[in-house]
Parts: C-alpha cells; structure tokens; sequence
C-alpha cells in the first residue's frame, strides 16, 4: 500500500487546529460516504473499482484490443478533453518509457486530440498518422463539446476516406452516455462499438470508468491491476477512523488553508509523474475553486523544478503547502562509477545509484522547505506500476470528495466552465447564442 | 513586434494606483540600466542580443553544426538544468512539429538530461540513443552542480567506449566558464570545443548565450533570426517612457499584487508554448521569489487547460491576474466540412478554419476573466517563430529585472536554490558535508 506521512504538517499546525479539522473531516467524510451532500448525484466513482472489476466491461475492452490488434492498429488515436483526456494521459505517461518508442500493434503508441483548438496540432497529427495503421477513440458524454467535437468531426472524415466507410466504422470506438447525446445517436447510426460514460460519474472522477481504462489498456497496460490497487484503496479509504489517509489528507490541507497556505503544490521526484500532477490540478482545481473560495494547485517535477521553482518555495511568501509524490525503487539500474582524476568531485557517489541521489535529494529538499515553513504530507509508493497508480487515483479522488466537503462547497459540480464557453459561441455566431 | 494589451488591468486598477507603481516602475527602470542596483554583476544579458549578433559566436556554432552533419550526428543529447535547459527546451518545442520526429544529420533530435536524477530515465536514455549516431552537449559553469554532473560523468564514459577516445571529443562540446571550474579544466584536458558562459550573466537570463543557441541551432532553427528579434525588443525596451511595454507590465503586476494577486498565471492557447511557461516560470519564480515576497507564477496551455483550471480561474479565491500570449497565425490549414446530417451540431463552423475557433475561444475567455475579475496582460504574436521568440524571451527578461527591483528584492541571485542541496549533500557524506 501506499504509505502517507503527516508529520511535518502536524508539526506546523497547532493540535488544536488539527483536531478542529480532524472532526470536520469526519463530518464531511459521513457526508460523503452517506450521499447526503450537495452533488450527490454524482458519486457513482465511488465505487467504481469493485463495481468494474465485477463487470464485463474488461472483457470487452480485450475484444477491442484483440480486434483492433488483427486489423494491425499501432496508433490510437484519443479524442477527449478534461478529464476524458488527463487521466489516460497521465497513466499512460507514468508507465511508458521516457523517450519516443514506434507504436506497434502489440502496444500501439496513444496520441491524444481534442483537447485544444490548435489548427497546427491538428495538421501536425493528420501528417503523423499518414504512415501509421490507426484507431480512434473518442471520449464524449455530449459529442457536442466544441475541443473533441471539431477534432472528430475532422478525423471522423479522414478515416472514412481513408479506410472506407465500412473499415473506418471498425476502427472507431465512443466512449459516451448510456442513451442520450449526439455522440451516442451518431454511434448507433454509424454502428459504432460503444462504452459508458455513467451518469454518476463525473469527468474528472472518470479515470476508472472506461473513459480512462480502454486508452490505458490499448497502449498496452494492466487495467485489472490498476483497478486491483483502486480497489484495495476504496475499502481502506471506507474505513471512519483518524487515521484514515483520506480524512486526515483532507484535514491538514484545509487547516493549513484556513492559516494561509492558499497554494498546494504536487511535487514528485519522477519525471513520468508530471501528468499525474495535471490529473491531479484538474481534480482538486475543479472541486473546490468556486464559490470565491478553493487552494491553489500546483505542480512541480524535482529535481528539475528545484532549479525553477526552488527558490521561491524556498524563500518567497509563505503561502505554500506541499503533497510530495516519491517512487522508491527506480525498475532500472544506472550506478554511478569512479573516475581516475575525479574532475567533477562525484568519486564520493562512485558505486552508487542514480536512484540513491535522487532519494538523498527528496529527503534534502523535505527538510529544506520544512525550514522554509513550508508544510508537507508525503505520499510514497514502492513501483510506479498500474497497482500504484490505482491506489494513487482512488485516493485522491476520495480525499477530493471529503475535502470538497470539508471547505463547504459542492465538489463535483463545474458551473464556470460553462462562462468562456458562452462568449465562444456568441462570438462565432452559434445559433441560439447570437451576440 | 509583439503587441500588448493592458487594458484589463487598467480598468481594474484605480489611476492612482496604476501611476504610482508606474513612477516605480520607471524608478527600478532606471535602477537596471544604470547599474545601480543589487546584483548589478549580473547585467550582461542587457546587451547580449547585439552582443551576440556582433560575435564570432554564431559562425563558431555553425562550425560545430557542420562538423556533427559530416559525422552523421542525428540525436543530440542536451545536458543541463535550470537556466541550461529551460531556454532551449522551449524554444526547440515551440518551434519542431507536435509529434515525434526521428532526428537525422540536417535536422538532429535534442533531447534533454541532466535535469533531474530520475535513474529510468537516464537508462532509458541510454536504450534510446543505442541506435542513434550522438553528440553531446554538456552545459554547466562550474561542472558539478549534481544533475548535470552525474548525466555528464555516465555520458562521458558512454561516448568513450562506443566511439574510443579520439571520436567522443569530436562528439562533445562544452558550455562553461571562461577560466575558471571543473568542466572547464576537463575541457581542457580532453579538448572539447568549448563556448563561453559570461560571468555576468545568471542561468535563467541565458538562453541569448551559446546555452540557449547552440542547442537550438543544432536542433535546426534559425538563431540569427532569433537574435534579430531579441534585438528588436532590446532597443524598443531601452526607451525610457510611460509607454514602454516592459516598464507597464512591471507596473501592472507589482500594483496588482499590492492589491492582493498573489498568483500571476501565464496562459497560452498553444501547446507549443507549454514549455515557454515553464521557462517563464524561472525566470519570474526565481527572480522574485525571495525575502517573503514574490507573486507565484503559474501556467497553462489553453483550451486544454479551460477543461482543468478553468473553473479554478473563473470562481474560486480572487487572488489571481494572467498574462495571456496568443499567437494570431497558424502555419498551417485545417478546414472544419460540413457535413450532411450535423449530428454535432457543427455546421455552423463548416468552411472556417480551427484557428478562428481558437481566436475565439481566446477571446471569450479573457472576457470572461475579466468579468470574473481576473485582470490580465495580453501579448500577441502574428507568427510562433524565431523572430518572435526572440522578441518574447528579451521582454520578459527585461521586464523581469524592472520587476524585481520595482519589488525591492535582487531579481538576479538564489540564494534558496542552495538550501535542498546542502542537506542533499550531509544525506549523501559529501566530503566537507558532514552531518
């Protein structure tokens, strides 16, 4: 399991403070598990992993891998945004290698689309998947959102060319609602295989549902084990106890708010975390940043950031928490070795591990910002693998839903997303939004 | 030019206000280019687009370029952290296409190391380059900050043994100090070619030195033109007046901070730029990130970013100001179709082009910050290229050191960044580190 430790909070926090909030947890962890808050509608990520694992919905994600794999696709296309993109995005990335590797049909590279309104990025795509045997997801609950839904419309046209209309149809999968929506009616038409977006889901809660797991699982991952380690951590978080993970990480983070620590930064030591911190910013961003309320996010990847942001978490204004995401055993081994003139002073590391240094830079940068005034929870996991990541995508969902509760707001609502969207249509004339 | 648009924050800011910190403004405006003010040996990157242009630098970089396309160079790997790696990194992802690109000898693949201490990623680096004809650049004044230093030793040794002795120092190159450090006596010793980084200029304000410019020559972009564009913006920020831009966005920041934006986020509606905000971040984070002052800078890349932070932005904590970049032209051309039976509802967009919805989206978003009173900056570009980016890097630049002394801090030290590496050192029994 993943292992959490508070201490350095605690210490900043006085006990009563803590204990103030320990109980305001609790409370907003019963709302919460009793689904008598506001959003309630809206809890079916609950118990998602349980409820997937007992489904049939892995056997057919592995139908439209086998397929997919026959027909020789060594590129997905995946077309969402929000939180249809950054949870696949995010998984994906932690468990790839570092560089560029050729997509193959064994395990296609994923390209993910519809998620900006860039025309060069567009082009760019078209261009790349010219040479490339390639299926497409599409990830919409409405189909009718402008980012995904440009970005179908236009690879929709380019595959059916392509491929002919009844080939393309093949290499087509939406992941959208149950019965209604345009994305759905144009699925049925089309005959097109189709997965569930549930109703009870929301986009940023959407990871396990197959929104993020049919991605995952084509570019060639463990779903099950990723919803094994989700499901071992929904019966830990399910337990009303103090030393509930969730409910103390609630806790602390609205404490420290309620002192002035206005901005949380994800810091992790693994560059293959750096879009689970933007997983991570959507999630809490969007629960709780409303009402003229809500902390913060931020992320940052170390080392790399320490010379970046460093400095100022060190000694700027002292509005800042941390959430420090740390891997302890790399999967490869790089040993550092002796040099005969020792020009760069490094014979003091000679016959130890790259890793070594990077857990010595964690611990260094630790004690540093706690001197800084700059509080901690530290979050540690063995492996990066799917097990780890279930386990890290359950977690912060569930500590979300108490903290959202805790701060006093709906979190599983978005009202001003809709704002920009609003002048976006009326400033391209869209019918029913004229200016 | 790039253009700027203050108005938003203008309409925010009473008159008075925004004329007093525009008297400071033009204070800390003269405090710069006097010389007068803290950390006043750290001013070369004042003059350095002139400077460069009027060097025999650019011809030493071609030389280098040249002798890696006769030796079948196609993957360069770029060694350095912070101000070493930021600059270039985005310039080279502003301007290469979206998706991955196999290096070759008239086009090289630049891929960065030495920026953290992630073990999987230096062997996979090391799988990554097996098959790939390198050459290494290696940038750091003193040669033994950690990161850099330990990718440097393992790279070295790599070199060594694939390609003997006598080839790997055709391979490498060296940017370092004049005289003085490690890297530079090893240079001397093994005979690399070496470039020069000035004495007077820190690692975030370098990437107008070879820091910045030999790796974005070697990835194939025009650095002259980079240098034209750096040098457009040198003389128009050099004029001490009102309504130089440099001096306002100095002025509208420090005066939005004092009425409590404490966060500043840089937003683009480009992926390309994904990493100009967090070579931004640097520059403004470490500048300004010290003695218990300091906004927090933050970035994103839109619309992507709408889906995530965007309701974070619209209504949570009104502690926010942006600075938006926008670039007006794409490069390329992608069509929204119409189509027959608007299952999507699109076909109001049918015959215009992605990058109008963008504009669109762009802004609709401003206005809709601003109605959620988020001032902001903007800054357009017609075209996302050399010229452009060189014009961006020296406004920020400049405008950083007005910033930062209009702030009352020394916009050019860190004395922070050394606090994770001390205790990183005791950790690790580095000789004169005892714990």
């Amino acid at each position: 399991m993943i292992s959490l430790n508070f201490k350095a909070s605690l210490d900043f926090l006085g006990a009563p403070v803590y204990n103030a909030f320990l109980e305001r947890s609790l409370k907003a962890f019963d709302t919460l598990v009793s689904g008598s808050g506001a959003g309630n509608d809206f809890l079916g990520w609950l118990n998602l992993p349980s409820d997937m694992l007992n489904s049939s919905i892995l056997a057919e994600i592995e139908e439209v891998k086998e397929r997919w794999y026959k027909m020789g696709v060594d590129t997905v296309v995946s077309i969402g945004i929000g939180g249809s993109y950054l949870g696949a995005a995010a998984a994906i990335k932690a468990l790839s290698p570092s560089f560029h590797k050729e997509g193959t049909p064994e395990e296609p590279e994923v390209l993910f689309a519809g998620n900006n309104l860039s025309e060069d990025y567009l082009y760019e795509l078209l261009e790349y998947i010219k040479e490339k045997n390639v299926g497409v997801v599409v990830i919409s609950k409405s189909g009718t959102t402008t980012e995904p839904a440009v970005t179908f419309r236009i690879l929709k046209s380019y595959m059916e060319q392509r491929y002919g209309l009844e080939r393309a149809k093949e290499l087509i999968v939406a992941i959208t609602d149950a019965r209604k929506g345009a994305l759905k009616g144009l699925s049925e038409k089309m005959g097109y295989k189709t997965f569930v977006i549930p109703d009870n889901v929301g986009g940023r809660f959407s990871v396990l549902t197959p929104v993020g797991l049919l991605p995952i699982a084509l570019a060639g991952f463990d779903i099950k084990r990723m919803l094994e380690g989700a499901a071992d951590m929904q019966r830990a978080c399910a337990i009303r106890e103090a030393d509930n993970g969730a409910i103390q990480y609630a806790a602390v983070r609205n404490a420290l708010y309620s002192c002035g620590k206005k901005i949380e930064i994800l810091a992790n030591y693994n560059p293959k975390l750096q879009l689970f911190g933007e997983w991570w910013k959507q999630l809490y961003g969007e629960s709780e940043g409303k009402e003229g309320k809500g902390i913060f996010p931020a992320a940052v990847s170390n080392t790399t950031d320490l010379h970046s942001m460093g400095q100022f978490i060190q000694q700027a204004e002292r509005n800042l928490m941390e959430v420090v995401l740390n891997v302890r055993e790399a999967e490869h081994t790089v040993t550092i070795e002796s040099s005969k003139d020792d020009s760069d002073g490094l014979n003091y590391l000679a016959g130890r591990r790259v890793e070594e240094v990077n857990a010595n830079a964690f611990e260094g940068t630790l004690m540093a910002h706690v001197d800084g005034l700059v509080p901690n929870t530290v979050i540690e996991i063995d492996h990066l693998d799917e097990y780890s990541l279930g386990e890290l995508f359950y977690f912060f969902e569930f500590a979300c839903g108490v903290s959202g509760y805790l701060l006093g707001v709906n979190p599983f609502d978005q009202p001003g997303v809709e704002f920009y969207k609003k002048n976006m249509f009326k400033l391209l004339g869209k019918p029913g939004y004229q200016k």
